[in-house]
């Protein structure tokens, strides 16, 4: 037979981790807050659990997908006995501080725990493009991934639990980046009779997947230290270009809010004496102006 | 005899520039306001003008990349009585409506004229990855695009002189916005033992080339409405997770200042109703709340 698993919180993403559970046949208990929630669920085989100790009771893998960490807490405490020799498996938003406070919790319950940070919606959830983050246990790793890998493809980033959280949200900070500029680039061209799929598909997605091509060279400025002139431009010339940016979005209606810090945080590496220097001057400076 | 071609602008694109249509075969002839820079081009056979006037003389194809709309304009305006028949192709950065005025002068003296945005630095002129984009006379790119070709692949975005500068900031600005959350992503990793070159090999380039798959459906939405819940996330649940973004950013020491314009537009999309919609809204709200 394969684990019994049991899944707290039927939110959207809950709901679908619980079906690709089931889809992959293993016995599946869902509980949820609000009782009778996700009702496709009992046609595809799901238990019900009246308790969240219930529901902990009958599965030696319990994974959770709440809220937020509050729910967490709230939802779990009054069943922490139940936890003793289970694997906890915490899907839920949360911070690396929040994931590293659960990790101690559920050691003083006797429980393996693992922090993960879904890299993917709901509706990608069993399908081949999303993967999940873990960190946590080693030992419940390797016993269950197997188990995981029904929801998405795991991806273990290592035994401090805080770790996924901070993947997830460092992936989640590029990708909102990416948009915002992508958002920006848009609301630019829409001042304009301009096609924002025809500019889209044969301008913006080729133009940024051949930029992105220069990321692995700020990663090598940060590990390794700079190759000075390597990528051909220098924070003072972008800089000094920056500044048509900013006028040519407030002359065509374009509220410049999502590239005006980005030209502060370039003008202040340049005062700063960084203006030969690339971007990895850039993630040094977000570093030391933190408060 | 290829086209003979002045460069006006010897700084790091001018010379690239120079040096392409050398490269091509083209007769050179270059100018700069600091005489005997770039002595290399010597060597590949460019000649030398004296003043802005001889230069333009010689050619009928004068390609301007300056250092800013200023400088094409104080550098151009004593020679403006050479420029009558011939084709002004200005590649100095600049904004859409520089471009229009630029254009509308040249008319008065005769020339036809070009914009161009070189999508490029300096070391990728004529070689495959760069492109320009060019508008303004069709007239003169329909006669020279063979000859720019030399420079980068020519892409024509339409007569209007200020399409070329519109569609190259709007790309750098979506560059910068995905350079400025990788920056934030990165230096998330840095404040814990994790390699910022495995992180970005494996995970960022991976994670952020899935994610340009949803540029498509913004654009999408803007062109023609938007499909209600296509995407499976919605800027309600976007806005609930960036707390998150925020709150571990200053948990682990990181200025939070390229994010922090995100989440208020998220908040502020949310609050004027458009929670159930997705980032079509922020491009919307973009060109509503500019001052």
């Amino acid at each position: 037979m394969k684990t019994p698993i049991t899944v707290l919180g039927l939110g959207a993403m809950g709901t679908a981790l619980a079906r690709a559970f089931l889809a992959a046949g293993h016995p599946t208990t869902v509980w949820n807050r609000t009782p009778g929630r996700s009702p496709e669920l009992d046609d595809l085989g799901a238990g019900r659990a009246k308790t969240v100790a219930d529901a902990i009771a009958v599965s030696p893998l319990v994974v959770v997908c709440l809220l937020d960490d509050a729910s967490v807490r709230t939802t779990l405490e009054p069943a922490a006995t139940e936890l003793s020799g289970r694997t906890l498996v915490n899907l839920t938003n949360g911070t690396p501080l929040q994931a590293r406070r659960a990790a101690e919790w559920a050691a003083q319950q006797g429980a393996e725990y693992l922090d993960g940070g879904i890299m993917a919606v709901p509706s990608m959830i069993g399908g081949p493009a999303a993967f999940v983050l873990y960190s946590g246990s080693p030992v419940a790793f390797e016993r269950y991934q197997t188990d995981l890998a029904a929801l998405a493809r795991p991806q273990y980033v290592g035994s401090d639990a805080g770790l996924a959280a901070l993947h997830d949200l460092a992936l989640l900070s590029a990708m909102y980046g990416m948009f915002g500029g992508a958002e920006h680039a848009l609301a630019l061209i829409s001042t304009e009779k301009i096609s924002p799929t025809a500019f889209t598909g044969e301008l913006l997605v080729p133009w940024l997947t051949a930029m992105m091509a220069s990321l692995p060279g700020i990663a090598n400025d940060l590990e390794y230290g700079a190759a000075p002139g390597a990528a051909g431009s220098n924070l003072a010339m972008q800089a000094a270009g920056f500044v048509n940016l900013i006028d040519a979005s407030e002359e065509h209606g374009v509220d410049p809010l999502l590239l005006t810090p980005i030209r502060d945080l370039l003008d202040r590496a340049v005062a700063a004496g960084h203006g030969d220097e690339d971007l990895g001057a850039m993630v040094r400076l977000l570093l030391k102006t933190a408060g």
